[in-house]
């Protein structure tokens, strides 16, 4: 695996831009994986992952069980992937197997990494109380693992109905803002 | 104002890329802006928006007390703005007169739109359960403006620390997924 460990205070930055995130989980060792676009940081460190995973989802089920996940983020070379794991159901797909993804050991939660992910991140459950009104989950990450040899991910952002902005150029100004 | 009145049900397709956002609010005819990434739709329609406002910002009093402001989503000729509206607070500076923004009357909220930006969405809080642990709001957004004119808005994705990147081409693949 090309990742490394990762400080936590820095993964706001990875997750902030609001790319797809692939996220796995895994029951009684059978893992799975679902697309996700609405989610956001709520605090830098430890860091906290808001997100929401409809009812529908075989994921919804098995992270409300196991309380834990991770958050991968694919670049523009796993847009079909993306796709294509969004329109099935883990309930009848093995999704690894189906969309040729290589599951890697986690370090501190049963959820697999995805090795084609430049970043994955461990999360774990923090805070539930939202989830029987919203399907929100508030997620902490308790480890993370980049790859920094991605200097600059074309990260895809979904525009609905299939449609993604790739991240394009960037621009730097000067900022007092974290 | 080259926006127009914009469908509800459409409105996710328009935050989900995770843009960061010109928050505007408005106490006693005085209005304020803020910079914001922290972000995320949580329902469809009526549009829901979870957001995280630190408590050190001066709009996080206003929105507390009006329970009102509207997001507006600015593009890449409004970067500089971004950032210098991030980095000053709204108790001493005018920061419509001092980023020179035109402020628009906004149909159901008091908060103005900003003229400059092509979407703006006027918000009232729709649950604030959350503030005080988290300081996040969720938005129920009552009204949106579009300027259709803008095809693909090559909005800003911060990374942290005034590096953001800029959407760029776009993928478009079949789709079942809304």
């Amino acid at each position: 695996m090309a990742k490394r460990s990762y400080p936590l205070a820095k993964v706001y930055a990875l997750l902030e831009p609001g790319p797809v995130v692939l996220v796995t989980t895994s029951l009684k060792g059978r893992a799975n994986i679902m697309t996700m676009s609405w989610h956001t940081m709520m605090e830098f460190d430890p860091p906290l992952v808001g997100c929401v995973i409809s009812g529908r989802n075989a994921s919804f089920d098995t992270l409300k069980a196991t309380k834990e996940c991770v958050i991968n983020i694919p670049t523009r070379e796993l847009a079909k992937q993306v796709v294509g794991i969004g329109n099935c159901s883990g309930r009848t797909v093995d999704k690894f197997a189906k969309f040729g993804l290589t599951p890697v050991d986690a370090a501190q939660v049963q959820a697999p990494l995805i090795a084609e992910c430049h970043v994955s991140l461990e999360c774990r459950i923090a805070d539930a109380r939202l989830v029987n009104l919203y399907n929100f989950f508030i997620l902490e990450v308790v480890q993370a693992w980049v790859d920094n040899a991605v200097k600059k991910p074309q990260t895809l952002h979904h525009r609905g109905n299939g449609l993604f902005a790739v991240a394009g150029e960037t621009v730097k100004l000067r900022s007092g803002m974290k």
